[in-house]
């Protein structure tokens, strides 16, 4: 592994936050749990041709495999804590991993999650990031716990990042887009917003929370489904961003929100006496039954996945 | 991903534990690290072709995969935790699956390292393991450490791995070794033992420590460097196994010992006035100067590394 030791170079100073006591070079590394915390964990995989292709810039790829793992550690309401990078390249591209290590940078200092450990290895390109973070017991938010009677709630705007993602793979050559909208929905594909600070103020709030990164309809059936109730969406209260309005209509960017993946938004449901946080939207409210209905779930039958 | 659902059938009765509040299935797992502790984390990926080869069985795999990440904490000094696996693999193979999910099982029993959340993707089939677990602050074990004086011991024997390896790969076929033998060295090399018991031990004797994963020599190299000082090594002194000493004669056996990798045993400094504990050999004593000195070094030369 010895020409390996080039990351050193690129990922070392990355790893020191106010909860490392021992960083990248030795067996391992040692955090800092505050007291009467969890700790929270969750590992993500960013697999060549599986879940990008070769033509995302690695800074967007070393962001967006940071943002989407720790809007995990969101999802749960849990502040971070660090992460640990398992890197497997076929070689060592050093204009790559500058771009990487930068892409890694901005998120590791967005989201205070100093890179701690890892393993660069040789073979087909793939990057796995365990997240940690910590939380109080008992306020860790589940995808158990959504109540009859509670609020919907999503954070954000749904459907710029699947929209975003067919505008890169150049789908959309056609339309006329503006540019500072095309900009900012391919930027909510590369570089999506980890909720953390959003997740950590509604966990003493919330019933229950999931991240929405394989689309508004199925996230919503895993919180159905784990709480054994019925969510029931409007269509019309989902918040959907003037950019994507703008380029494909309101019906079109309604079925990117239904069932484009991605967003990296927060979908919760509140009890009917907490006061709705600022920057959130209600879609919808919990009802007695099981899945989940939207009264455009039906049209979507026809509209490919987008992820 | 619909057809990994699969996995779940798989992987989530290994789960449970005395510090998991929450396993797999939402967004994160939670831990509950003891009071007075440091997390203690680490982790490594294992990549077809690069680190192990399709002959290899998929228990071996899944044992070998925990037994060998298990193996840093041991050489940090600390308790056993949790894990979370990252599997990426080409195409969902249940009789594949089934086998590796044995391996991991007995290693996740024997190491009590719960499996407590990951990720399952397709793509090129390899496994990352990030292991957790916890130590008392102030009395985790770095390579740093070591003070002139201070003895040199290691686990076990050494050498048996990367012998076994090659048995394996049939390069070995003119020799005639004793079944049990045969069967002991090639056991060595498929479940290799993390010597967490040990570990936990040594952390307030030992003044360093490492685990071997990359061969004596090398790793002996990083214990001096990291802790600015010199390890005089007598090859007389390495501890050999009466297998692999009848199957090779005594001088290769060493060079297998000091040059092979994937043994896992601890290398560890003890100051002076502490006793040795049972199960470790002395092999030198921590000099001023730098790097690691052996009588046999200049003779290994001529020897390929075995990983």
């Amino acid at each position: 592994m010895g020409e390996f030791d080039v990351i050193t170079r690129y990922f070392s100073s990355l790893g020191s936050g106010e909860f490392v006591d021992l960083s990248v070079g030795d067996d391992g590394a040692a955090l800092t749990v505050p007291p009467n915390s969890e700790l929270i964990v969750s590992t993500d995989s960013s697999v060549l041709d599986t879940h990008f292709t070769d033509d995302l810039f690695p800074e967007d790829l070393g962001y967006k495999a940071v943002a989407s793992a720790a809007s995990d550690l969101a999802a749960m309401g849990a502040d971070p804590l660090g992460m640990t990078l398992a890197l497997t390249m076929p070689t060592v591209d050093d204009l790559w991993l500058h771009g990487l290590s930068q892409g890694l940078a901005r998120a590791c200092h967005e989201y205070r999650l100093p890179l701690v450990g890892g393993d660069t290895t040789r073979g087909p390109l793939s990057l796995t990031l365990t997240v940690m973070g910590f939380c109080p017991p008992h306020q860790k938010l589940l995808r158990t716990g959504a109540n009859v009677g509670d609020r919907v709630c999503v954070s954000g705007y749904l459907g710029d990042a699947a929209f975003g993602l067919q505008v890169m793979q150049g789908k959309y050559r056609g339309l006329e887009i503006d540019f500072d909208d095309q900009d900012y929905l391919v930027s909510r594909f590369t570089h999506p917003t980890a909720r953390l600070d959003l997740g950590c103020r509604i966990r003493t709030l919330a019933s229950s929370c999931i991240d929405l990164s394989d689309g508004l309809l199925r996230d919503a059936a895993h919180v159905a489904n784990a709480s054994g109730v019925r969510l029931a969406i409007q269509s019309a209260a989902i918040p959907l961003s003037s950019a994507l309005i703008a380029a494909v209509g309101k019906e079109q960017a309604l079925q990117f929100a239904l069932n484009g993946g991605e967003d990296y938004e927060l979908l919760f449901t509140l009890p009917p006496d907490v006061d709705v946080p600022s920057e959130v939207t209600v879609i919808g409210v919990v009802d007695e039954g099981m899945g989940v209905h939207c009264d455009v779930t039906a049209r979507s039958q026809g509209y490919e996945h987008f992820h």
